[in-house]
Parts: structure tokens; C-alpha cells; sequence
């Protein structure tokens, strides 16, 4: 089964907008087997939309639309759809009663043109929109075989729609005896053009299944994807190469999955390990601490830290001696040893990490830009410090010290 | 002029990246007068590029080409379009010799396939990469008059190439009468259909310059965009425009710009004041201040703060009773007071803003998930503070605590 989307909208053409509806479409879609070989954007413009409907039918078996399915001028969508494949247009009931009850619970007038959000084809199904307005529309032209999906364009009411009512409808009426399974390495203190030079081979050599590299910020991930009609037999070929790859950069890998993070892990393994962390940061400012507190549950491994941006916060807030931050600076070992020390005793932890360094864009104490400290300070075990030179711009700099941070501790904590 | 963009890549199809030269392309092209009627996504497949391509130039004058332009098997823009408008490839000089300077410099062998990278139309002109080794094209068919361009896919390459050598190429090329001008205006404090509702009118009504919004994390913007021949007669109308919308929802504006942001003014206004400001936080754990910290120059207004996410961090280190946090709690007006007046003692400050509340998933000490008491100390008068209910899932209750607080203090802050 072929499949194309056409997104409709002049917002997207004009660039004000990402088409991110392809994005998820495509992924969705590849999930159940189903191929897209074409994404095309128009404008809110009949004729041009026409025009691509023509096109699309000609080579594909499924046309999935989104946007124009609004209440306004400009969308367009369901009209130029229903005079393409000679549908008329109806009103929904249920839709139509939700529409009611949305504008009575406002105590709001409804007007006239709300009516063609509910509107679909006569001999269309009906997709009811959980979190909108919009009715959907799946249908099916007799005569050319086509099938059309009308979606919103709103990714809020497209993602549920489509995952609710979608889904159900592709599997049961179009069941691919092949479907697509990822698996999503997550690696980091390694380039992706490293990670891409020590799987070469691989990577140009493997077909079923497919290696595909993906520079994220400071790390890299790999997905794994093979199709069959057997998952168990799919799964065996992931495992299989998984083992491979990890063969030769294992050192650099953290975990699985697209939602995960260094920092999610580390926050893992301190709860495994029952053990607590605080931070002190200067160049990086409270973003490794961000990082931390944005994990659900965090508050058992993580009470709290210092962001110490100045000399005199570091004298101050962690008791560090102005004489050691004035003999061998704010950006030394002494200083991160110091504050990595120091923040362990005040927030009676068992690990600190610190950071100090310069993220520009000035240079600051006669040290380069990017030049950074490091320390981890373990509870009865001393402090370690690393320096780093990370070649980028500030923000850059700073995310790289955050995973550098990070990855300290993860190395220091047990499986 | 109408322009089309193709993408060409089987990971855009299959959802794996998202298209985002698409955007770029025809922000740019935008700008320059030149209007994208049509966008696609083919994959590598050298059948499919033709036939996307006699589309492309039955409708469109101008039909950007992006991605495919690499060493490997599968990238084949360069080929399949060379063979649609009956072009010779030919080697380019100069990208020739970078390439070769670029292997020395590593001191590895060139491989063959590395040469693709270089090809050139012999009747068109090659377009250096200032980035990378994969040189892009421009070509004008005498036959149909169509014009071509060829551009590399990653984003790090095609941006400077279209910056340095596509802008200039086709202001001079194809010069419009009539251009885009855009203005944002930044809103924070109001949602978008809120905003959309006071603004509906004009919204509905304005053709030239048009009005579209757009929610981001917590504040919306406004994108006036102008079409004019005559930028004095545009901005002026955008001036006009600007006002009107200002006079309904001038309290919520706080600046102009894609790129702004309002911690970005609160800092221009610190400076501006001569003023320093710390921060304590507990349920925002370290984002305002990274939010802060992420700004160049930050330093002389922020010399750094506080997370304290426990109640024993809230005791240490801020020297807040234990007595209080255990009479009120620490989501309370009491704690949040103190912690504002105990951080701005601290850190010697002008002014304090400190966070506490529920970010979820599990409510705390009775508190609803949602519940943000937010305080403001000014020096010499006293601690001023409002609670809030966001209604979000953790990270948007984080991010609406981060903007209400931004807000208190740009409100304190003379302009």
C-alpha cells in the first residue's frame, strides 16, 4: 500500500510553521507498515489543492490530509475533497451536538460557519475529534480505489485523533503482513561523525535491519529498524546487531528509547543505588540542576544545590576562601575541587558536582572560551576533576558540561 | 515569481528527521519576494525525483532541490536532475581542491565516491559550501525557462550556503518589486485563544499587513507580516497596525522579535536599572536560573542563587526556621517569603525571586499538583508574593512558574 500526505495550510508553505503533522504521520504510518513514498504542502488555495488531489490519486492508494478543516474562510479542505471525488457534504450529529454543548457551556452565541467543522462526506466515516471541534473524515472513492483521510491541522487534536481513531481503522481495514520495529540506542561522549566512522561497514552493509544516526544536542543516537512479518524474529535481529554495535562503542552507550536522557538515568541509578547528589554551578548556571528537577520523583535523590555565578556567591554560599579564588582563580581545579567539597558538606549528600568555566562569549581570568572545570566530590572519598575544552558557542558549551557533569557521575554509580 | 522546494530524503519520509529546510527555504525565499506555491518530500529514489521534478516545472519558475547532494549510493539529485535537463556533470575546481586539502588536513586516503560531492552542471554555476564539501548548484533551463537550485540537506550546510551565496544570487537574478516585512510582537500572561479573541476582528478583516498567531511555551506571538514595494509605506503600516492591537492588549506585551525572550528583557532591563536579582527555587529546581544564565552577559546582573528542593536545603541553606516550614509548609506563602527575603540577605542583592509549590506528579503536603506561590523581595521594601494554579502536566507547570515570576519582576523593573 502506497500512502502520501498533503498537509494543507499557507502558514506552512510560508515557512511560519514546521510541518511537524508530516512528521508524525510518516512515523505512524511506517509503524503499521504502511509507505509513504510522497509529503506535499499546499496553500489554503481550491485550485492548487485540487491539482495536488489529482496528482496524489494517480500514484498513491492512501491520501492523508491535514489542516483545513476549520470553521474560517480559508479552510478548505473537506469542500475541495467532496467536489474532487463528487461526495456530498453532511452534518455529523455527534459532532454537531458537542459543537451545541461547547458554546452553551460558554453561554457564547454560536455562529453559523462553526457548522462546517462538523460537515463530512455522506458515504464517509466519520472520525470524532477527542480534544476539538473538527470532525475527521475516512473515505473511500469506488471508482479509483482511492482512500482519503481528512485530519486537523492542529497537532493537538490531530496526535489523538489519529492514535485513537486512526490507528484502530488502518490495522483493521489495510493489515500489512510487514511491519516496521525500532529500537533507539542513545550514546554520549562521542561525535556522531566518530560513532558513524566505527560502524561504517555496518551501516552501509545492513539492509534488514537498518542503522540511522542522529546527532542530538551532545549525544548521538542510533535506530535500529527492521521490518517482518514476525516480531519475535524482528527482535532476534535487533538484539543480534545491538550486540554488534555495542561491541565497538559500547564505552559510550547509556540507554534506550527516544524519551530517555542522561540525566533520567543517573536519576535511575541514584535511586538504585540510594544515594543523593548535589550540584554547584557556575558556568552552567542551574542548568544541570534544571535538567534534574525536571524528572518526576527527583526530590529523593536530589535536595537542592547552588548556582554560583560570581566569586563572591562562591565565597559566600559555599564558604569557599576569597584567597583561593584569588590566587589560582574562579576558573582552576582548586576552585571546582573547592565548590565541589564544599556543596557536599552544606547539602550532606553523598556525591557533588561542579562546574566552572568560561561560556563566554568573553574570555574571563585569561582563560579561552570553553575552557571548563569539572569535579565529582564523593562522601569519604576525595574529589576527582577533569578539565575540558569544548569548542562551540555558549550555549553549546554549556550543554556539553552538563553531559560531561553527568557523565562523571553515571561512570561513579553502580549498575 | 513561483517557487517549489523538494526535499529529497527517505528519513524525512519515513518521519525519522523533521523539514526543516523546508521552513528555512521558504522563510527566506519570503523575504526576498518569491513565492513558494508548493513544497514536497521525495525519497532516494531516483524514479520518483524525475517525476517530482516534471511536476515541479509544469507549475513553478523556480524549484529548489535540498538533500542528496552526499558521497553515498543513495544520494542522486545531482544525477537525476543533470539527466532531466539534459546537463553533463563536471567536476568543480575548487570544491575539488577543498575536498583534497580536507583529506591531507586528516591525513586519510580519499575514497573515489568522495568526488560525487564536487560534480557540477557544465552549464550552470556551482555554489561553494562554506561548511562542508558538497557543492550546490544553480541552473537555468533554456528550454523552459525553469530554474534550478541544488543545495545540501544538513541544516549546518545549507543555511550558510543559502545565506552567503543563494540571497545574493537571487536578489540579483530575479529582483521583486513587492517584498515581506514581518514584525513580532511577544505576549506573556494571556493565552493564545484569548489574545486570538480580542484581536478576532482584525484578525478577519486585515489582508495587508496580515496578523497570525502562535502559542509557544507559556507566551504567544504575534506575527504582523506586510507586502509592500516600498518599506517606508510597510512599516508605517505595520506601526499603524501595531497600535491598534496594542491599545486592546498592550499589558501583556513585552517585546519584539523571534529571538527574544522575556528573561532576555528582564536582564536588558536589570542592566538598564543598574540592579541585581538572585533567585531561590524549590519546584522550579534550577530552570529560572539557567533560563537566566543562558544569556550573554548575564553575569553583572545575576551573581548566582539558590535550589532549594527539600525542606532541609530551604533550612540550610537559606537559614529559614525549621519551625516555619513545619508550622506552614513549604508550599506556603510564609516559606515563600522567606525564602525570597533570606536569599536577597544572602546574596546581597537588589531584588529576590523565589518559587515554591507543587510541580507533580504527586501533590505535596496536601497542596494540589499546580499550586505555585511565587514571591518577589525588593531591597529596603519588603516581600510582595501571589499564588497561582497552573493547570499542566510537571514541565508546563515549571515553565508557567518560570514566566509568571519573569513577569513580577519585569513589572518591578522601570522600562
Amino acid at each position: 500500500m502506497k500512502a502520501e500526505i498533503i498537509a494543507v495550510g499557507t502558514e506552512i508553505l510560508l515557512g511560519q510553521i514546521v510541518n511537524t503533522n508530516a512528521t508524525f504521520i510518516a512515523q505512524e504510518l511506517a509503524k503499521l507498515g504502511i509507505e509513504v513514498y510522497h509529503q506535499s504542502v499546499v496553500g489554503d488555495n481550491g485550485g492548487r489543492l485540487a491539482q495536488s488531489l489529482s496528482i496524489a490519486e494517480k500514484r498513491s492508494d492512501l491520501i492523508v490530509l491535514c489542516g483545513g478543516l476549520g470553521p474560517t474562510p480559508d479552510d478548505l479542505t473537506k469542500q475541495v475533497t467532496a467536489k474532487h471525488v463528487g461526495e456530498t457534504l453532511v452534518q455529523n450529529p455527534i459532532g454537531q451536538e458537542k459543537l451545541r454543548h461547547f458554546f452553551e457551556k460558554r453561554n457564547t452565541a454560536m455562529t453559523e460557519n462553526n457548522l462546517l467543522q462538523t460537515l463530512v462526506f455522506q458515504n464517509g466515516e466519520a472520525l470524532q475529534n477527542p480534544t476539538g471541534l473538527a470532525i475527521g473524515i475516512f473515505y473511500t472513492d469506488r471508482e479509483t480505489k482511492s482512500h482519503y483521510l481528512l485530519l486537523p491541522g492542529p497537532p493537538k487534536e490531530l496526535i489523538p485523533m489519529f492514535q485513537q481513531h486512526v490507528v484502530p481503522l488502518l490495522q483493521e481495514r489495510f493489515p500489512q503482513k510487514e511491519k516496521l520495529y525500532s529500537r533507539v540506542l542513545r550514546f554520549y561522549g562521542i561525535g556522531e561523525s566518530r560513532l558513524v566512522t566505527e560502524l561504517a561497514d555496518l551501516i552501509e552493509q545492513q539492509v534488514n535491519p537498518t542503522i540511522a544516526s542522529y546527532a542530538k544536542q551532545n549525544e548521538v543516537t542510533l535506530r535500529l529498524t527492521v521490518k517482518t512479518a514476525q516480531e519475535p524474529v524482528g527482535q532476534r535481529l535487533l538484539d543480534q546487531l545491538e550486540e554488534i554495535i555495542l561491541k565497538r562503542v559500547g564505552q559510550f552507550f547509556y540507554g534506550y528509547g527516544e524519551e530517555n536522557s542522561l540525566a533520567k538515568v543517573v536519576v535511575q541509578r541514584l535511586k538504585a543505588n540510594d544515594k543523593r547528589v548535589t550540584v554547584a554551578e557556575s558556568l552552567t548556571g542551574g542548568h544541570v540542576q534544571a535538567m534534574l528537577s525536571a524528572i518526576p520523583g527527583v526530590s529523593s535523590v536530589f535536595p537542592g544545590g547552588f548556582v554560583t555565578y560570581s566569586a563572591q556567591t562562591k565565597s559566600d554560599f559555599l564558604q569557599i576562601p576569597m584567597d583561593l579564588l584569588e590566587t589560582y582563580g574562579t576558573v582552576s581545579q582548586e576552585c571546582v575541587e573547592a565548590m565541589a567539597a564544599q556543596s557536599l558538606k552544606l547539602a550532606q549528600t553523598d556525591y557533588s558536582l561542579a562546574f566552572t568555566g568560561v561560556a563566554g562569549p568573553d574570555s574571563l581570568e585569561g582563560q579561552e572560551v570553553g575552557t571548563v572545570w569539572i569535579a565529582l566530590a564523593t562522601k569519604n572519598q576525595g574529589v576527582v576533576s577533569h578539565c575540558y575544552h569544548f569548542e562551540s558557542h555558549r550555549e553549546g558549551i554549556q550543554a556539553s558540561a552538563v553531559m560531561a557533569g553527568l557523565g562523571m557521575l553515571y561512570q561513579a554509580l553502580e549498575k
